[in-house]
């Protein structure tokens, strides 16, 4: 979407990671856990990367940069997720191929190690799309996928905070926990999504957030851009926000930051939602938007380096976006 | 939309319905049967109606159609559900206010009796927008909903189809049995959609279609358009059928005819999906467009006769929009 950039090859590739944003401050968090978000951030788009690099497909790059995530405890997808209402892991996860808009999710799972492989697995391997509940563990069970008992999701540090909101509110409106996503551009120019969550901390009654719904969280035409969100989920499905900026880019031809921006801006936040997303276009780097004090983000692009950032007015580690600012929305 | 209409005031209700489209062909049905499902359609655009000429609102009258819609046995949606794989009824059904996007939704409800009416409740009473599974159960419970015995939604011709699907193939992939929704706009100009349905007959692992999933089969803004759709499911999630035709006539100034026709034939079809829509704009009477051989449908408009209509070439019985043509895009 910037044809006159001289450094941008139509099919240079880029990958861009997002481990949840919220009430992520500087001054409310230690070196020592700004560091281990850091490193985790890192690992889970180098996982990525080494895919594209080796030529490999932008589907197989979020997904192996979601697993990362999902195997590291420190995010809310996979270990380490949040609890529901009734104390239990029930986690999310959906994948997205932009050369042909397949798709595949699942919601509520409780015994897969790595829901994104099962979301990978409802698209190559059932005539569905969004798989749900009970039936979701049992196509998981059929498919070989790992399995685990629900204890290997728990962590200390989540049971505590688990606790502590039971004893102040049902929910984690602050979304201090986050979710995880990916988005994609392979050397041949496709692109993917990918996003995995444990969802909301307390929620009940079987709530199905945006991450594994196609179109609120989790979005991929290679016409366009791949999108992967994070935030207040019932507000980023009564927005689509995936899909409408993926139509704002295609339909009005918008570039993916000021579809993104316009987006968070103009549809989320008057609707009071909170969060952000990543987002990857057929050329350049990828970008984010959040209106969140922060969002844990990484992306890197074929010939450049690592940018890495946390907080808002964090400026992040590389060189590929000098020329944006940085203020939340890059 | 078509501001030169003379007799089309801003704030003129209309409604539309539909009743699920497939291979639904004039050569093979009854003459009986054709009736049965004439009244059933008159019946449910009546429920919407009465709601809307008494200064109603449109997420009343959507919901009231397709209450009544879940109550006849002829339809797919509540007491005429298709089974699952196992030989249960798992419902989902979905809502949307306009208004300020507003939403609930539920899937694979297993004993509340209209499960429009859950949908209902977890947009006016939870904190959530999509509920699945036990806990959808739990919920309508705890909201004091009227619940039935399963052997409610079971009816003998259903068994009967569902039986013989299963010593044919796996899933009916030729839709005959259809969804139900309906789109409105009051007196005061605002829009809503409602979209019931007990699935694809056979489905498995706890499949979610577009029914329950904004964006895919429901959508409703008021800046444009409402939409319910109906069709294969996976298709329709992976278009965004209802957000991408709602986002056409907001972002492009699309009509709401052009809209539909342009993404069932441009982006539906080549996916090889297959169904239709009913689309409420802001303006003129309900239209819809379907690429199966037939679709049941019905609209009215204030001051205007009801339009009943089920092949494609099936002219209905109404006046209200004798300039367009009826070929399946109407």
């Amino acid at each position: 979407m910037e044809p006159g950039s001289p450094l941008v090859s139509e099919a240079a590739w880029a990958m861009a990671v997002h481990g949840g944003a919220g009430v992520i401050e500087s001054n409310r968090m230690t070196a020592e856990r700004e560091a281990i978000f850091r490193v985790g951030l890192a690992r889970a788009l180098e996982a990525g990367q080494c895919v594209l690099a080796e030529g490999g497909a932008a589907l197989d790059a979020v997904a192996a940069s979601v697993r990362a995530f999902e195997n590291d405890p420190e995010f809310n997808a996979g270990r380490g997720a949040v609890f529901t209402h009734e104390g239990k892991s029930e986690l999310d996860a959906a994948i997205m191929d932009g050369r042909d808009r397949r798709t595949g999710a699942v919601a509520q799972v409780t015994r897969t190690k790595n829901p994104v492989d099962l979301a990978r697995r409802v698209m190559d391997d059932s005539p569905h799309v969004l798989l749900a509940g009970l039936g979701a563990d049992a196509f998981s069970r059929e498919q070989g996928l790992e399995q685990v008992d629900p204890s290997y999701f728990r962590t200390e540090a989540r049971w505590q905070q688990y606790e502590e909101l039971k004893r102040t509110e049902t929910f984690d409106r602050a979304l201090k926990y986050g979710t995880v996503g990916a988005v994609a551009r392979d050397a041949h120019g496709h692109l993917a999504a990918a996003t995995s969550t444990g969802g909301l901390t307390g929620k009940r009654w079987g709530r199905v957030g945006d991450t594994p719904i196609a179109g609120a969280g989790t979005w991929a035409d290679n016409r366009s851009v791949a999108v992967s969100g994070t935030g207040t989920g019932e507000e980023f499905i009564r927005v689509g926000v995936a899909h409408e900026i993926e139509a704002r880019v295609r339909l009005m031809g918008a570039t993916p930051l000021a579809a993104a921006r316009a987006v968070i801006d103009g549809e989320l936040t008057p609707m009071r939602g909170s969060g952000g997303v990543i987002v990857m276009g057929r050329d350049g780097p990828g970008v984010w938007a959040f209106n969140s004090p922060g969002m844990y983000r990484a992306r890197v692009m074929q010939g450049g380096e690592a940018e890495i950032a946390i907080f808002a007015d964090d400026a992040g580690g590389g060189t590929l976006n000098r020329r944006a600012p940085l203020r939340g929305q890059t």
